[in-house]
């Protein structure tokens, strides 16, 4: 037996691109709670003959088997952060469709859907992948999930990644270190601060380095990334009355994509040597993404879809699909600035532009 | 009616100095909860002919009116910090009494006690101070609570405060200043610093000149006081991936009793001048206190109790008795280096020898 919130889970993949955004939008899902909307995009991909689908945990992934000599990956994420009263969607006189979700990234999802029902003889075989919890901790994306259980799920030449990027595709992406930088000193009351070694001051030669980076501008592919070396945070003291026996500066290293993870560690190590360092600890390396445009694919795909590619300075999930030797783009309809908010929304012609562009570059058009 | 707890709560003045130290360690008296032994205390005095006892809140004050020329005062804080399993006291076979408040600060209440009850015929007046809320914060302080409501109750020529001191005379106190300093910087998305401004690496300046600061070490009635400038905390950062648009450096100056506060508070102002600082706000201020040790009382004091002088740097309450004119020093049985501590203790011997001597230099001996 269903129940009707079962029922009105169901998605129906005539609808146009804006309407299937809006239903997506009114289907709850914010992180760890994919179930509903990847039960709904299960079932509809389920009654496209000319897909494979194939599902793990709240993932759906969802492929032609055509024996193209390319296949190409379309990808998004099913979840949202915490809904701020923003749900449902609600769709205003000039075209703007508004709720939690619309730009980041059901709007996404919603052009994956609508390509993956109505594209059914691309010129290059298709994989289309659903996934949950990328809003969340980096152990409990889906993405990188599928990558250590079904690697060949996510196989291809080249993948979109349907975040929102205004319309325009942001090539590869920065890596993202952080490091712990502890100094050690000795307590003693600060009324004898001579009996103790104070670790605080001890951390302002490394305050003094950060302020006097510079960091580099490479051009990669044609596209100028921008490294930036920061401390994030800085903690350090016992009490009022006492010399403190330890600081530490967590800082943020966002590399450009011609430097390997490896790279990126040996130069904060070395940038921070002499700096009296008594700890050094990472708390988190995600490798950069290099652009990848100059493949057959990236090319046919940037001829097809306009503009001028632009560097991608935030991580993002393409450097998944880099880690897997597959090259990857950002190219979605919303706007990354509204996404996260209470005001969050799109242009429905936008995500009418992208799904057209997107079937443009792969051979098909729409029925009229 | 007398119940047996408030029975046991009544104090014998006759009983030896080791002895009324265990029996006022036997009474516990957690800061704030001063009643019982306020209430031994002020009925033991209430018992001496030569005194005048006034009482308010948890503070007794008994004096003598024998229009002396000189009017010397002797202070010690009723309260304890919490026990630590260490109540009862317990004396060893090496007569040691190990308990809470042995050292900080029941023994020098003991001699109190003592000097109060059998120096009857005194050649200075005195005035014997017991006071609550000395271990909790600043405002709670009884001391500070007599010097608001009744300043002529601690009027004199010279004070001693029989804090822990090893039996050794510390003159004065250091004076103590808390500011916070706070840098302003814009906040960013990490992966985009150059769109705003970190405030963790503006405060770098100040770190440097905090390590760069050289403190003084003033002679000040033959004692040498050590200054000294520290931060004690440093805070920043909003979250890992945001450039931080705060941060705030805590700094302490422990400064000789040569400056006044506002010349203190001057000093800091201007080391800081040209770091960049967005915000300077005062979180403490307690003023030094001279050691005072050239006053006609305070040299018999030293001829009398003997042994050399020592500077304090810790800040104490004979500030307090500094901000009403009196000067002031710490004189007691105790070992400062095992207050507050589970293993607290005192040798009875110390205690009757700080008895014997106090008792010589107000011009009496104990009758055999």
């Amino acid at each position: 037996m269903r129940t009707t919130s079962e029922k009105e889970c169901s998605l129906d993949l005539n609808l146009d691109v804006a309407e299937l955004t809006a239903r997506l939008v009114d289907i709850p899902s914010e992180s760890g709670s994919e179930k509903s909307i990847a039960d709904a995009v299960e079932q509809a991909l389920r009654t496209l003959p000319h897909l494979t689908v194939d599902r793990f945990a709240n993932n759906v992934v969802a492929r032609t088997f055509l024996g193209r000599a390319e296949r190409v990956v379309l990808a998004g994420h099913l979840d949202t952060v915490p809904a701020a009263a923003n749900v449902p969607s609600r769709l205003d006189d000039d075209g703007v469709l508004w709720g939690c979700g619309t730009s980041d990234m059901k709007s996404g999802l919603a052009v994956q859907l609508r390509i993956a029902a109505t594209v059914t003889e691309p010129d290059r075989d298709l994989t289309f992948v659903f996934y949950e919890q990328e809003e969340v901790a980096a152990h409990l994306n889906g993405l990188g999930r599928i990558a250590d259980a079904h690697p060949d799920w996510l196989s291809g030449d080249f993948a979109v990644l349907l975040e929102p990027s205004n319309g325009q595709v942001e090539g590869g992406c920065q890596g993202t270190l952080r490091v712990l930088l502890r100094t050690a000193g000795e307590r003693a009351h600060s009324a004898r601060s001579w009996m103790g070694a104070n670790a605080i001051h001890a951390a302002g030669p490394i305050l003094a380095r950060l302020a006097a980076y510079e960091p580099r501008k490479p051009v990669i592919d044609g596209l100028e990334y921008r490294e930036g070396l920061n401390a994030v945070r800085i903690e350090g003291g016992v009490a009022n009355n006492v010399i403190p026996d330890e600081c530490t500066v967590t800082v943020n290293f966002r590399y450009a994509p011609d430097r390997t993870e490896e790279e990126a560690l040996a130069h904060v190590k070395e940038t921070f040597a002499d700096c009296g360092i008594e700890e050094f600890t990472v708390g988190n390396l995600s490798g950069a993404a290099l652009p990848g445009l100059s493949h057959p694919a990236a090319v046919a795909f940037m001829k097809a879809v306009g503009g001028r590619a632009m560097p991608k300075f935030g991580w993002t999930d393409v450097s998944r699909f880099a880690g897997l030797g597959v090259p990857a783009v950002n190219y979605g309809p919303g706007d990354a600035l509204f996404a996260h908010r209470r005001d969050e929304h799109v242009e429905t012609k936008a995500i009418a532009h992208c799904e057209e562009r997107l079937r443009a570059w792969l051979g098909q058009q729409l029925a009229p």
